[in-house]
């Protein structure tokens, strides 16, 4: 298993290039919040664009548009039930984060039917929360696209069916070669496994384990992968830096909240695009 | 009657372990805020999720949806008037506050017997505000938990019948024995009665005397309660937290608001976890 | 005419006794914000609050209880269309303002109405905005209680029927004796008539001169006359105040918003209740 | 083409007169944000705002009346779609915003009839975003107005049919002068083009890639507009400023977010004003 180092990040979060415009830093479409979980899809929106995604849609239950806009006017919002609408959205996009507050009912399963069917080979997908159990429950054919996986041990757990204690490198290994996906397995010291490496966190504690933090950790994964090539680099340099943030907000607070951490991105990336 | 002290507080909120997740720091739901009433839930939830319990969902009007998530992602919502899923989450999380902004009504009474009928003897419940009146009012048999009442001197005149001018140490004592319950006795210098000892504050001031104060405090309470095992010393620790952090807000302000109060508590947390 | 001193409202603004609770500084209802001024309404409600009023009640369209909510969660709604819960709510107060963001539309009148029929001699009353062009328009007749009137220039002319051009100490003072209330005319140097004195503010500038300005001012003067018992002392104060914060802002700032006044109150009255 | 300098900027934004009123500084509207798209003019509404214009108004879908006031209790709200209130809005303002998020559908379309056939010579029309691209699609005739597209290159080239490859600066002048209208057109070193001269801008980076920069420029050009009494002046200085700010921010921000820059502008314009 490999360390995550600073190096690494500071090599993924170059200086931009002065000849850009918003369309060059990648279009990302955020999927999820239903009518219970709207708290979700707004940290994984704000997240995202607190990473510099040039362009983020949010597919929501129109029930968190007004809160959604009133924390984040920097997006925009599909009503997520509009199947027409959503998949004309994501043909146009590079990036699709689905599953934040999702849920697991008929209309979010449906949802997550529509992104597999309508997904192309070159598009990223990062597939997050209740759309993992939804994939496991139902035993999903994933789509032939770039997947990532953003499962904490118990969704791992459902969607591998190896229990927690078996969790092992070698065994996690296998079955993301069986996906055919990047997976990130968030526990304490997250693990990292792609097609051609596992890689080790060794960052982030305790003030971390509140509700909202996977979904923010999702938005960052999704900016990243929309704006930087190498989507190993993104999905490793997202993960360190949500951990990165933490610790440092976590030496003066108990418990971090998540959209503390999402006010922090752009000052974070800013330092490691100085190193 | 015991002084609360700083060793107090800072013995009962412990640095975190480090294997831990978000499920190793509470569950709590927090049932309150009609169409009149929704900002007082919004601050009950707002001091829970700031006070570090895991994860916090909140059952409230509809109409409370979007104010909620504009100031908290944090937290999911469902209607207070849905009792099955009100039914569902009662025993799904380990505490539960019932009361802020709830108001009096029949749909609030009728919320109040669910809470009631489902909690059980493992579960912390707080019974605040409108709660309060409402068990005096219709004279509720008490379900068998751990029930703490957070009653103001007017609200304990109506629950106890001990009118303001008589509310002495031994006649709260006896009535807190009756009830076989904790009660936090909010007023200046306010007082605990437990099973064990009788507790005063020495914090807190005239800055504090403003609408939201006590709704805050119940989300506190909540959230120490449902992360530190002992229920007695974090009944104590919270309602120290709560007043320490406005008397250092009040240094330089005529008054302290509920909210202002909410943004401190990581810090504050901190501070004493350290001592 | 006196100028408005620092010591006048150091007098006014005093330290407050240990023994008191959120009952000790007033109560407060504001009406106002239908379904396209609704801002002004949460300007309103929030100077209010950030005054020290105890207890703050907004009555309000209904279309402005989540952004309001959103805000200021240390307030509590009611629609201020419901006529039995608007008398309710009057007479549990001892402090109404009427007018910022109203309309002058039938609703708006009958609210007006409503107000003025069930208003008691011994309660303030502030009328502001377009509740001064109603009583103008419709040449209303004042009720018996402790009237504020805070009309800008042209709302005086209106009211008073005395041209701008011609609005000389003399002839306001005529009127402000017919009205029997207290005036605070609104302009360049803001002046105040009361039944026993003029008074004149010689603080303020022109990075005021933006909208919801006197919204904020009438949210200021509503909590300051709840809570302390002089009224006419309780008036200037507030006045006062409002632009001494506003001129301190406008040394870094070339227009100074609203909320961003309110935002500095807590810690100015401070200062106040120092010297 | 001449550089835009800080002189200019500072030649424009002129230290208030004493005696003034809201009045004083403008009175705009701005007109825009469907149900998908809200965001768009929340932001434009902040910038307006806090770039110090007297009285600002959004015409907006009826959705996004509770996150705008959640976000800027400063502005007014009716809505866009009520043809009777818009019209008497256009003539009672000095300054009209049209386009940003408005949406290219039948609605949208009609309330930019609504404003062409409703403006008059001597009002200010800022044009932006979709309302551009209305103009370009459906061949529009323009008023008879002081007009000022906003375009970034694509929207110019569907205007002005001059593909971005060879949008050069004759070719470009030649298109402005057929328009008789200002030409802000936004992209790596923005140009201005005016029935003058032609300026450009020389600050600004890839910082501000982002969604939501466009329609915060917007809002301050229709605030300067209304309240600096030379347009070609007021144009530059507010594109100089939005950029002026974006740097600095993003001297410690890997990306500034556009709600960041309109948090800066009072204070920004203040330093201009001291110069």
């Amino acid at each position: 298993m490999k360390v995550i180092t600073q190096a690494m990040v500071a090599a993924t979060i170059k200086k931009r290039a002065v000849e850009t415009h918003k369309g060059s830093f990648g279009k990302l479409l955020v999927i999820g919040g239903n009518a219970q979980y709207g708290g979700a899809i707004i940290l994984t929106s704000s997240a995202a664009v607190y990473s510099g995604c040039g362009l983020v849609t949010t597919a929501t239950h129109p029930t968190n548009f007004a809160s959604l806009h009133a924390r984040l006017p920097e997006t925009m919002v599909i009503d997520f039930q509009e199947n027409k609408a959503l998949i004309k959205m994501i043909k146009n996009v590079n990036t699709v984060v689905v599953g934040p507050g999702l849920g697991e009912d008929s209309v979010a399963l449906k949802i997550l039917h529509t992104v597999f069917q309508t997904i192309q080979t070159s598009q990223h997908l990062i597939i997050d929360g209740s759309a993992i159990d939804l994939v496991a429950t139902h035993n999903l054919k994933l789509p032939d696209a770039k997947i990532i996986f953003t499962p904490h041990q118990m969704e791992w757990q459902r969607l591998s069916t190896i229990p927690i204690s078996d969790q092992t490198e070698n065994k996690n290994k296998l079955t993301q070669h069986k996906l055919h996906a990047t997976v990130v397995l968030k526990k304490h010291h997250t693990e990292i496994y792609t097609d051609q490496s596992v890689y080790q966190l060794q960052l982030g504690g305790p003030a971390m384990a509140t509700g909202g933090m996977g979904d923010t950790l999702a938005g960052m994964i999704g900016a990243f992968v929309a704006q930087f090539s190498d989507q190993e680099a993104a999905v490793i340099s997202a993960t360190y830096l949500h951990s990165f943030i933490a610790d440092n907000l976590a030496e003066s607070q108990y418990v971090v909240l998540p959209h503390q951490i999402i006010n922090q991105i752009p000052q974070a990336m800013s330092q490691f695009a100085r190193k």
